[in-house]
């Protein structure tokens, strides 16, 4: 006897979501058949109204309820921190150590998945560097090989403009012993080394 | 800044599938964020739609779409097999060596997690006992505490009815070398052997 075709139609849908195979597909569905009704729908209608519930500021990406809480307030800082991701944006705000602006790119380059600079719109970036007077760029890429070909990148496009352009350090995180620290880092933080 | 709104009231409703923490529920979200909104809406209209489009038999309560294919078809084999849940009924369909009819419980007893005899449903179960003149009820539980206080409490409440009364073998697990089976295991494969 085969699953009922809906069931099926379910396992499919909910494996589109990161990191979950068929198996924990199935799981889910099968927890979805415990609940009351009234609950499944109550989730089916929290996902159903997040594309309308939540935008991006078309100004500078970042996710926003009603209005951008950063192009409203923070437009003489002076700075424009570039992440890959609306999420990192909510990390950096965090530490509470950045008062400046933001600016999401749609992407990392990755030359062999097929993202190509247009992920970094440019033209827009500049314009926004310009309009704001911006002072220094900080660039908040992952330290991978997407990031940094990402932050290279940027870095050769902007450099006719007379702006810093900075990338987040690299070193040993907060906490970690050092023989659990990999080479790539800890040479990283070698050569990074501060004076005390 | 917090996230907008919505975002905390989605995370929230995604924590609720099983073995999903904050993390991955954030992780759920976001990726749902970056979905377009027209496949980000198909898939909460899977979910919506599930309570309405698959049910449980009201005799033996295996899942299913339309009609139950067990209670129509298998009428005369005299063999009920109980299992825990629905989608242990699958899983035993699949192996294609059971032909009988199923009883779906509503859980295991567990007097801890206060999970008492009403979720057996032990009516139902006596009338579909003698209506279908069932001769042997095959208890398909899990080899856990829980499943163990149910086999027992099932024996003895159905014990004054004239039928064979069974439960799934233990022993080792099919490919698995015997040093890496746990000690209640290899005991109960000892205690169950088989003359060759």
């Amino acid at each position: 006897m085969a699953y009922p075709p809906h069931l099926f139609k379910l396992i499919d849908a909910l494996r589109r979501l990161p990191g979950v195979g068929g198996k924990t597909a199935e799981r889910y569905a099968f927890e979805l058949l415990k609940w009351p009704g009234e609950r499944v729908r109550e989730l089916a209608a929290m996902i159903g109204e997040t594309p309308a519930k939540i935008g991006s500021c078309i100004e500078c990406g970042v996710l926003i309820g009603e209005s951008c809480p950063f192009c409203t307030t923070r437009k003489g800082s002076g700075l424009l921190c570039v992440t890959a991701s609306p999420k990192e944006v909510f990390a950096i705000e965090e530490t509470g150590q950045y008062k400046g602006l933001y600016q999401v790119l749609r992407g990392l380059l990755s030359p062999i998945e097929g993202r190509g600079p247009e992920l970094l719109e440019l033209d827009k970036l500049k314009n926004r560097l310009t309009r704001l007077a911006i002072t220094e760029v900080i660039l908040a890429l992952d330290s991978t090989v997407e990031g940094d070909a990402t932050a290279l990148y940027l870095k050769q496009q902007l450099s006719f403009l007379p702006l810093k352009i900075s990338r987040l350090a690299f070193g040993l995180p907060l906490g970690s012993p050092l023989d659990y620290v990999d080479g790539g880092t800890l040479a990283q933080a070698l050569s990074g080394r501060h004076v005390l």
